[in-house]
């Protein structure tokens, strides 16, 4: 009852986003919003990083949610932005500096609906170093996960992709793929719907934990082939209620509701 | 007070599972409900992995729940599947579709009562590289874990154990051992029982992170013996009150209960 | 003020352990009980695991828990064991089948008021490998930490140390020290008092995971020297309020009580 | 509204900490508590650490609490102590036997408000081997971490840095560095605010994870460069309300009074 409750206050707020909203926009705002919370409760984010989902009502639009810590952002909280980067509407909030890695990926790539970014912890050392990060069970590594080298793109920098032109190097770097490491920073992961995308953006972090004790354990790895990687995408965008995608986004949103506003798992 | 209450509601909703059913198979639904909510708690399974148990009226059949989470189980979700993996009732619940799994599991072994399948973390780079998980404190990984590699058995897949055909190349991997792992997947426990089976689901993790570490310290390891392991799995069977399984799975069952709704560990 | 009362509460019970105790007796038992919920609660003990305390009244008796999860244990489950490991009053309530260890122990050192056993995750694999368990932070390793293999002692076995001449065995491989090692199942840690045993089987699993750290970092490590260990020893023995043990067993206290009932960390 | 007024209590309490402070002195004693709040939340204090500033009211004088565990520090446990290291009014409250490490690191560095000795534990095993804790996400690690051998300065003691002699041996050591670390014991972590020095104490932990783990990969590493630094540093640097040091510490300071009194995270 008390999960009901407060499901129904982030609906209520989340109206106050958008101008008469349809229930498919409402919809989104909620995703956007369990997305922040389910990123933070299962410690993808923390103060930093965003989620952010393409406007269905304009696809030169996305929406965001003004600069705040993931944890604690609301339906009142989301903002429109145009593929500048810049918001459509500027009440004077603070926005994301780096929001420019969504704009430029949405510019870039019709087919991307959500996009990630993170610090997620376990990912960052496969930014540092020469190991690809290769799949285990994570299908949608393939064709392959690049490491974008702010050097390369923008020369000495404090390593925050803070304006349109880094952006669209990050989206060149990016190419067709689902996941990109930035060097010494984070990981940006994209998909067409905000709930494939929170999994990917998970099972980014547990593909490398997955694969960073593989390479502890020593000797050859088997990854995950193209041929099969191919099979589970195909099997986890057919729509049947209680599996796939559904089943664990129920989980990880109970998860994150029943613990809000008590820190992080 | 609180946990007296939420353990008798459980009971009370699997009352509707079976038709009038004795109280053993009572105890056994109330076990399957909380064998789910302690892997759940142990981080053995998230939102997928499941647990199942022969059903002691017919050894054709077994129990297991409709396709949901495992943390969420209750007795009313748990249904009755024959040795084809279908439900003997079909009322259009949504069902696990690695089924097979199980069904052929207990078609190949008489002896086995309960079967668990996890994807539980540290298990999956043992599935991966040529190290073999050898025991160090799990009896039961003799004589031997083998790695279950679906290629072998079904060419390209989604890795999912989704047909028969599948289940019974599994089964006959495993053979007459208590555990065996999917390559890039997870693993499938057995045992004579619900609770003996979540303890070796459990222990089948923890004796992977020590091997893991023990490995990471480098140089020759000392295994448990095979006449150790026959010696300390006859001394688990022996019921004594406040021993062995019963003294963990009382402490599991407490814990899991306690966090019942407030997300893992 | 909640914690008031639970611990009231605790020391009500604990009255009912022993006849006619005197303060300092209800003071030990207190120490015994939080010791417990304290081990359990850091993660040092699970379901297994025991620590007792050498009876001020009898130097030839021992204060344990009966046969009960330590997190569970409260003053009612104290009993009183001879150095023959029996019940001084046998009330037919099950017992530790590793009470040997206790009693061995306490015969062979009459310096030794309080011993844990523990399988401790991180210090299992040093028991395992050749890789000695040397000091970072643990001043206690001096003079050393040996590893006792049982089947030295008694062949094969199921690593229990479950008899008196099993326990003399391990007691003669402690000898002088304050931790052993048994092979593929976990570790005894001795001490003065219940405080300290309780310091010192937390910071055994720290050190544990410290020196696994720092040989994943390679290189030459530089260990404590005896010298230092002699003067921090001789540092953490001086009384003074606010220091030393007290601090960090009122924090270990605060916290096992404050999620009581509510699992572990 | 919990959490309100759990704030204006300490707020009330921090009153009584010096004769009639300005709303500056109020401000930054609530800063100090709840900097100790974190550092314990966050697990980079346990029982032992502690934070300090340097007064507003006189250069000469630091800000620190009485000996007790961070976790449970009020602003009614700050003291006011000089820069021999002996409290301002000794009141007979015990006091940190290593409060040298405070008064000697202000003595030779004007620049620094906030020190910060903590044993975080991923820091410990740089300190004992020879692998520099290079920065990978940390900006503040340049000019570098030096290694304070206590050896070096006092011949064998019970490495607490107990005295002035000490404390200025390590002043010298950390040189114009933010972060020294002490080898086998901790670190020690400096800069111009309460909230800047929690974040660093905060992120020397997090770098020294993905360090640890980029080192278990294998292979070159690309460090963050001092250029890199430099602009990272000056970004932070920026007054800008919802970003950057402000985002972070209304995060940990929501997490850490929503667990106030449960224990750590």
């Amino acid at each position: 009852m008390a999960k009901g409750k407060r499901t129904s206050a982030l609906r209520k707020t989340s109206a106050k986003a958008g101008t008469r909203p349809g229930a498919a926009l409402a919809a989104l705002i909620d995703d956007l919003v369990i997305g922040n919370r389910i990123l933070y409760d299962q410690n993808i984010v923390d103060g930093y990083g965003h989620i952010s989902a393409r406007d269905p009502r304009d696809q030169a639009h996305f929406l965001m949610s003004r600069a705040r810590a993931p944890g604690l952002v609301t339906g009142a909280d989301i903002m429109v932005f145009g593929l500048d980067g810049e918001p459509i509407k500027d009440d004077g909030r603070p926005v994301y500096s780096e929001r420019f890695i969504h704009s430029e990926i949405y510019k870039a790539r019709s087919d991307v609906h959500s996009v990630v970014h993170s610090h997620s912890p376990t990912v960052i050392p496969f930014s540092v170093t020469q190991v690809p990060l290769k799949p285990i069970r994570a299908p949608f590594f393939y064709p392959e996960v690049p490491v974008f080298e702010i050097r390369d793109a923008g020369g000495w920098t404090n390593l925050l992709v803070s304006d349109s032109a880094l952006g669209a190097a990050l989206a060149q770097t990016l190419g067709q793929n689902s996941v990109a490491l930035l060097r010494g920073h984070g990981n940006v992961v994209v998909g067409p719907t905000v709930r494939v995308t929170v999994y990917r953006a998970i099972y980014t972090e547990a593909n490398a934990r997955l694969l960073l004790e593989a390479k502890m354990l020593g000797g050859p790895i088997t990854y995950l082939a193209p041929e099969e990687a191919a099979l589970m995408e195909a099997n986890l965008a057919k729509p049947r209620p209680g599996h796939g995608h559904d089943r664990t986004w129920e989980m990880w949103k109970a998860e994150a509701l029943a613990r809000a506003g008590k820190g992080r798992r």
